[in-house]
């Protein structure tokens, strides 16, 4: 059997857009022979539609987008997904049609996306039809996670996906489906989105596998693709890619940049350039996503900024050949202390004047962001955020974080990837030691240990989920433990109002990683 | 059998205090000659604990709680909640306990809360067992939903329950157990927690009912509460209090506030008052609560606030007996649209310049909070939030919002509620028409009907789930309809990075009502 695999972007809500791109694919794969094509779960509504699943109109319009779809379909069947109203609730489902009719429906059984679950209910789950012929399993979502003897009842497995990217996903869901290939001794087909979702990314990476587990169809990562796999052709076996841990990540970011602008309709973006990294980083990324007539950047110095900063910053706007202004903050921030004097009295310079200062330079990018409509970039990093090194409604604000989900190690290997074919980003940003300048002389590791001892805490922590003394136990300082633990701990305040955070990782703060902002728990 | 119903406040983590709260009532129902003692879902632990409940760790600990507990318990059984692991998964439990010994665990089935799904796997459901010679079908949590034959299998049924606040649920939630007592024809009793846990509270209000569905024991709304029942007895058959929404909503403002600030740890608040109506409810709440000598104010006045503003702020202040001091933002504003000249050129005046205000008042009241370690109560009402009449970073500010799910017209409700006594918030605060005062002559219906109006279309949408014909069909102008509609959609973003709400109905922004960011669907 000829099967066309659809790795489609779509848009959710715009069901309109979604069926012409499903219909395009539908008359492409006819024209190429395929008796079957497949699409991604929920590919009519796009993913995750969150409350939307529940509204009537919603689910109604998805069902006429299906009933159009249909109207497509002579000489070949279609697996599409979609959400369906189903005794009251909504389940997520695969229509099957077959000569323009819609014959059968699949729904999941296993809803278990903290993005699903309470908008989508469990279904029955894989169930087998025929379709030219052969016998298949069709699997939505998740369910190909549960165990499953197909034994007779199936000549091949075909997974309507809607698996998002992470760290490292990539080649543990190829490994999956090699080892179901291979254990079930059946051919299986995944196919999944490709799209940016707000903060979600779904990197594609769809693929056929033989019965024997060998990979024969690989559609692309993080693109769109369209390829036909011919169940009876003998493929010679692909190689699984290295994936590169550094470069999906810039490539997932991009995905999700871009279709954050494209999908809301936003032009241009604006962001803070401080001379550091991590803003050097958001920078040379929206340029490459936008161009550099799109973005707009405000040097902030304060009287704390060192003169290396603000050239740090000019070069590397130069560099990306984007518009930048100076605003010096140093007059806002002597009226405010001025305006609070009577309230301060005569306390010492703090935490709250530096706050002071990273709440003006959060108050002036949104100034630019509402005078003329650009979308503010926060630039702050998973490293900062985990220990609260950040200002809330300072450096938590903008409209979307695009690296707020990688560790401060992460930033600087995306620098230097970056800087690949040439320096853009200055070697001094990479090289000199990070400061958030905010009082005389002050550097990120004053009150704790270098970044890369840090992020092996954090990540421990954090990701592996370890307790206290697992790490102290794998060989770091206790004190530097105890005290990093404390600092997440107390913080998960500011993550609660933290802008939303492209998704890089299974833990993502406020989503993957959701604390009771009121406990007494200290372990 | 004599059984007690114990409603207590449990703090989330606090593992420790939990258990000696329990022990306390063990011993209390001993002496009082009871055979059961019976405590709500999860009180070991405290609830919602997200992902603590993923820590073994922290499972541990509530094990070790229970063997404790246990040894206490001669002569009497216990049925008490906690979250217990079971085959790597962690389900919510109750255990029960005879002679000392653990002698069963009851899981629940229906997980179904948006707080606990992910964190808690679903379990077998309602068991029976034999308690002091009586069969009792002992059911935890939302189990307490599914229908079940109880039959013969059971003299009486009793639930564990974590039943949270929200407008009108009081009444539905009696009404749901009479209807089962009577509709089983069984003795039924539940006890529920009763705390406020960051932006849910628990309310309380567990009850027991005979079996011809007449309640027959009802434990206190919003407080701590004890009490036996005895089967055996014939009780005359108690009215169920009618429930006023103001007077409830606000006693769970009062025990979500105090308990905000109680478990952790906070001494004094702050808040902005700008001599509206929302900052009133919140400051007199918030002194009723804590106290005025707990309780910090700033007046804020910009060129265009208005005298009777600063007037009102100022009576209000001193009617309530709390600090408060005068910070005109005028001069921070002066240097900020100094400072960007260069960039925005000559610009007119306009929703940036507005904007710019409400951050600098933000930015001061931060600076408070950071300098004196009070916490920041927000003042936003949900009509603001839902149609985005709110800066970002300067309305959505705070640590807590205590009247962010409230509609403006249950702030004024609230308002005469607060002054049911004589005056505390000033009737000219109460009486004057809204404004933001952000522009000159501005006022809050310049681009919108009365507030009545909006708010009652705004409770059709997002409370009811209507569609935007329906409502017009229901007899409100359809532009009116179309561009509040449209309003709400657009400003999901604002929503998204607010401060935590305090719950007061099943659709609070962000947690009961989660809308895509990027979408395409307009209805």
């Amino acid at each position: 059997m000829k099967v066309a695999l659809a790795q489609l972007n779509y848009t959710i809500g715009d069901i309109e857009a979604n069926k012409i791109k499903i219909i395009e694919c539908v008359n492409r794969a006819k024209a190429e022979g395929a008796e079957l094509v497949v699409f991604g779960e929920q590919a009519i509504s796009g993913a995750p539609a969150y409350d939307l699943l529940n509204k009537v109109t919603f689910l109604e319009l998805c069902e006429e987008a299906l009933v159009e779809i249909a109207s497509y379909c002579d000489n070949i069947a279609v697996l599409v997904g979609l959400p369906i109203q189903c005794e009251n609730r909504t389940i997520s489902a695969a229509a099957l049609i077959e000569n323009r009719k819609i014959v059968r429906y699949i729904g999941k059984q296993t809803v278990v996306s903290r993005d699903e679950v309470r908008h989508i209910s469990p279904s029955k789950g894989c169930e087998y039809v025929k379709i030219a012929g052969k016998k298949v399993a069709v699997v939505v979502g998740e369910d190909i996670l549960v165990e499953q003897e197909y034994g007779k009842y199936a000549d091949l497995i075909i997974n309507l996906a809607l698996t998002s990217y992470s760290r490292g996903v990539i080649e543990k869901r190829y490994e999956m489906y090699r080892k179901l290939a291979f254990t079930k001794g059946k051919d299986v087909a995944y196919v999944n989105h490709v799209a940016g979702q707000t903060d979600i990314v779904y990197d594609g990476s769809s693929a056929a596998f033989n019965s024997r587990g060998e990979a024969v169809v690989l559609l692309n990562n993080f693109e769109e693709d369209f390829q036909i796999w011919d169940t009876n052709y003998e493929y010679t076996p692909l190689e699984i890619p290295y994936q590169n841990k550094t470069v999906n990540v810039y490539r997932a970011i991009k995905l999700g940049l871009r279709d954050y602008f494209v999908k809301n309709g936003f032009g241009q973006a604006c962001l803070g350039l401080s001379g550091g990294i991590d803003s050097a980083v958001v920078a040379a990324l929206a340029v490459e996503v936008l161009g550099p007539g799109n973005v707009r950047v405000l040097l902030m110095p304060s009287q704390f900024s060192s003169d290396h900063s603000v050239e740090d910053a000019v070069a590397l706007a130069e560099k990306l050949g984007i518009e930048y202004e100076t605003v010096p903050i140093t007059e806002i921030y002597k009226s405010t202390i001025y305006a609070m004097a009577p309230v301060f009295g005569d306390t010492p310079f703090g935490v709250t004047e530096e706050n002071i200062q990273a709440r003006i330079r959060g108050m002036l990018m949104m100034a630019l962001s509402n005078k003329y409509g650009h979308i503010l970039l926060n630039t702050s990093n998973k490293s900062e955020c985990a220990v609260g090194y950040s200002t809330l409604y300072g450096d938590t604000a903008g409209s979307i974080s695009i690296i707020g989900d990688l560790y401060k190690s992460e930033v600087y290997d995306l620098a230097r990837y970056i800087n690949r074919n040439g320096e853009i980003i200055p070697a001094n940003t990479i090289e000199k030691e990070p400061s958030a300048e905010l009082r005389p002389e002050q550097k990120d590791t004053d009150a704790l240990p270098p970044y890369d001892v840090v992020d092996a805490i954090l990540y421990r922590m954090i990701e592996e989920g370890q307790h206290r003394e697992e790490i102290i136990n794998a060989g770091f300082d206790a004190d530097a433990v105890y005290k990093i633990y404390k600092m997440v701990l107390k913080n998960e305040h500011k993550r609660f109002q933290f802008c939303p955070v492209l998704r890089m990782s299974t833990r993502t703060f406020g989503k993957g990683r959701i604390m009771p902002l009121t406990n007494k728990y200290g372990y």
